[in-house]
């Protein structure tokens, strides 16, 4: 794996007398403006600090594994805070809050944590998912959910493109302009399309990928221009050349939000 | 099979000069009050006259294969109406229809038939599901439509319940007071439980039961009376007893409309 915790910390250390608490988090990201807390609209972030603060009496700022946008969905987000208040039991967030916050917001999880563990900095590997449906199989169940495409490219041809994204790559064609990452080096580990079965009966295709972390629009913009590619018949190559050129002209469009969940966060405890 | 077309005609004529339309409804329930037309509520049959009004400026009446109660999911109504206008393509229904309605509503499809069809009386069996999850792998993706248990009874008692209900059987247990079918012996062709894996990785639990036809709420009563028992641990001979009792108050809870879901409809053809 290549070292992306360059200049970063060891460890996060905890004020005196406060104790670090891990939520994991599962949102449906249709109503909100994205993860991270902005004047005058609604996002996860700030909608879990206003609860906490309900509860706690404290101002608290909670930590996110990272940022998703406006409109993407969360199964298995992963943020902590510090708290100096000692009488809420560790497991009884998950419930306190789940009381508090909309429904679209759920917290599947709440535990104690030490000074070793950072939502954003500790992260392994973070996975995301893409969702794609066919006209023909959409029902009113995937609205904002799944993304609507006329009909499936190949799935061989797909995933010839999706190969050339495992390992440690400069991401320069997905990335997005306001990106302010000093590095676009990026350490993918799966990068994949498979057909999963909807619960109506009709095909999903889902597109999978892992990496040590993503740049922003990363992973909409890699999916949207394998899809457009696709569609066109495009060979294996075409892809390639475009990754290789470290050109943002040379990405195709930018999947809409809909389809995409961030699936998944591992650390190493 | 039993005779459950007593005095019902067996073609349903078509008026002179017009013409038969199927359509394959799929829909969201939770925002609407059912099925059927009523005053001053949002119901689905009335969406679709209405959409069906403003494309053939004329006044249809949507016949489905049955009703669904408030908060019902169908992903397999079958409804049909005769027109007298010619100017638009049968397949071109279910793209006009779907851009007048709301998103809840879709028709998956649109097709010439003739007097021989009728979505209600002609239907040779039809299917529902129950989808329930537990509490702990419940996501907001879920809301409205999974119900909500605390913990999975053993699927082996639950499924030996599920086995009664199977054949020939008077449902009077099962049945609402308000129902006010002539007859209350349906032929129950499949009734068991299984799981399912949902997409972000945890179980459901799933109620499958296909019949000739069903009594109000009966799907709901059942479910609900067999999840209650499975709860509590009794032995298959109380769900027989109850069943047999053919007594409304031998009933359990009836299960919330939120993970019910018309599931498909099959006609002769």
């Amino acid at each position: 794996m290549i070292p992306t915790h360059w200049n970063r910390p060891t460890d996060f250390p905890i004020a005196e007398g406060k104790r670090r608490i891990r939520i994991d988090v599962s949102y449906d990201g249709s109503l909100f403006s994205g993860w991270q807390r902005q004047h005058n609209v609604r996002t996860v972030q700030h909608e879990i600090e206003k609860a906490l603060y309900k509860i706690l009496k404290e101002e608290i700022t909670v930590f996110g594994s990272g940022r998703t946008d406006a409109g993407v969905h969360a199964l298995g987000q992963v943020a902590h805070f510090d708290t100096a208040n000692h009488s809420v039991p560790i497991e009884a967030f998950a419930l306190a809050l789940n009381q508090l916050l909309d429904h679209d917001i759920r917290i599947t999880k709440s535990s104690l944590v030490d000074d070793s563990f950072h939502a954003r900095f500790t992260s392994l590997k973070r996975e995301y998912r893409y969702y794609t449906k066919e006209i023909k199989g959409y029902t009113p169940f995937d609205r904002n959910r799944v993304c609507r495409i006329r009909c499936f490219p190949s799935l061989k041809l797909l995933n010839s493109y999706a190969k050339y994204i495992e390992g440690i790559h400069d991401f320069t064609t997905f990335s997005s302009a306001a990106d302010q990452s000093r590095s676009r080096i990026r350490d993918v580990f799966i990068s994949r399309f498979f057909f999963e079965d909807s619960f109506n009966g009709s095909k999903v295709l889902v597109y999978q990928v892992a990496a040590n972390a993503f740049l922003m629009h990363q992973v909409r913009s890699m999916v949207g221009t394998m899809l457009q590619l696709g569609e066109k018949g495009a060979p294996k190559e075409e892809f390639k050349r475009r990754l290789d050129a470290k050109n943002r002209f040379e990405a195709g469009r930018t999947a809409t939000s809909d389809g995409l969940y961030l699936y998944r966060i591992d650390y190493d405890s």
